[in-house]
């Protein structure tokens, strides 16, 4: 699965049964001498950590540092981390104990959180940084282009703060035109930055347009670079 | 300074500088345009959690999850990083602003935790992990041994968990000695474990010698390694 979807090697097979093991599992399997997965989760968490930062940091030069934070906070949760474990249908390999399971504990956003952080620590200590890095840059990072954390990313505030950087300017949102039926209602809006219009958009509010807007105009400013440092 | 202390080399001259510099600094020299620390800071914090999670991590193999993310606690904060801020004595080279500076803003804890972060931000932009790793290993990891995390570790729970690893076992502290004078009075504790005593300990409280036993008889089933994963 891991070799097919991600194009990832493990060597070490009793790390990975490690990250995907509950303790209900191993309580219930005593002659095995099983570890379960906290551990790992502890170093996955640190590991995901840094390498989040470390994208986050050098693909928005100039976001200030509490909106890298709060970017970090909305990538690095349960929630997303949950969501990620999902889609890598990590859920399937877990081993739990049969209490755990008549419990539905394998759909449980916090157990799917713990496994997508053991997982990343097993996979750190077995293959090294740069393999963790191959396998975020699949299955995080995309998201962001996605716009999955986009409700946590304030566009307009950004384009504000980068727009000001050499100086004060002007920074105008306008209401340019309104189309469909009164239950979906669709409104476009231009923000103009003194008085050239750099960004266009829709959305089913004129917020929801206004931030549309300013996310095209931020291309203006941006630096990225499309690879980790 | 940072050759001679702790022979390391830093090619970007202009990120070290960036790693000093308070943003007060940088509003009082516009012309210059500089940056200020906060986003090394950000690199930091998440560079400096993952090489102390790993150490721990490895050092400690048989520490459970929660008492692992209580000693990166004790080991990651403010009042330790300016500690080690000061014994580096990167207060001399913070650039403050002259208001800042009047405030008494280079002795303060939280510019000094801020301080330590931006620079290894720096130092791992700049060279690489394996050279923060170094840097750490000089200043952070030789307080574990020398205690300075020791309120926070709590022995006698940690003898506990490991030595009943593969089973109950008894551990029993006694009360051996006491000597000197009222006033300074000082208490000596055996810990046995099943009967056999592993450790000894004195201190100037029944509570701390027995912390000091435990301790040592910890050395019993201490797996450490030395380096680095």
């Amino acid at each position: 699965m891991l070799k097919r979807d991600f194009n990832i090697h493990v060597d070490d097979q009793d790390l990975l049964d490690e990250a995907f093991t509950q303790a209900s599992y191993v309580n219930e399997h005593r002659d095995q001498n099983l570890k379960f997965y906290e551990r790992l989760e502890f170093l996955g968490d640190a590991v995901l950590q840094l390498i989040v930062s470390e994208y986050i940091f050098t693909r928005y030069p100039k976001l200030p540092q509490g909106r890298l934070t709060r970017l970090r906070a909305a990538m690095v949760n349960e929630q997303s981390f949950s969501t990620f474990a999902r889609e890598c249908h990590f859920n399937k390999y877990i081993r739990l104990g049969k209490g755990e399971e008549k419990a539905g504990a394998r759909d449980r956003d916090s157990l799917l959180c713990d496994i997508f952080e053991s997982f990343v620590g097993a996979l750190y200590l077995d293959q090294g940084k740069k393999v963790v890095e191959g396998f975020v840059q699949q299955v995080i990072f995309p998201k962001l282009d996605e716009g999955m954390f986009a409700e946590f990313f304030d566009h307009k505030t950004e384009l504000q703060e980068l727009a000001q950087e050499d100086g004060p300017v002007d920074i105008d949102y306008e209401l340019v035109d309104e189309y469909g039926p009164e239950n979906d209602r669709l409104f476009k809006v231009n923000v103009a930055i003194d008085h050239k219009v750099l960004g266009i958009g829709v959305g089913h509010s004129k917020k929801d347009a206004e931030q549309k807007a300013a996310q095209q105009a931020l291309k203006h400013f941006d630096k990225r670079e499309d690879n980790l440092v």
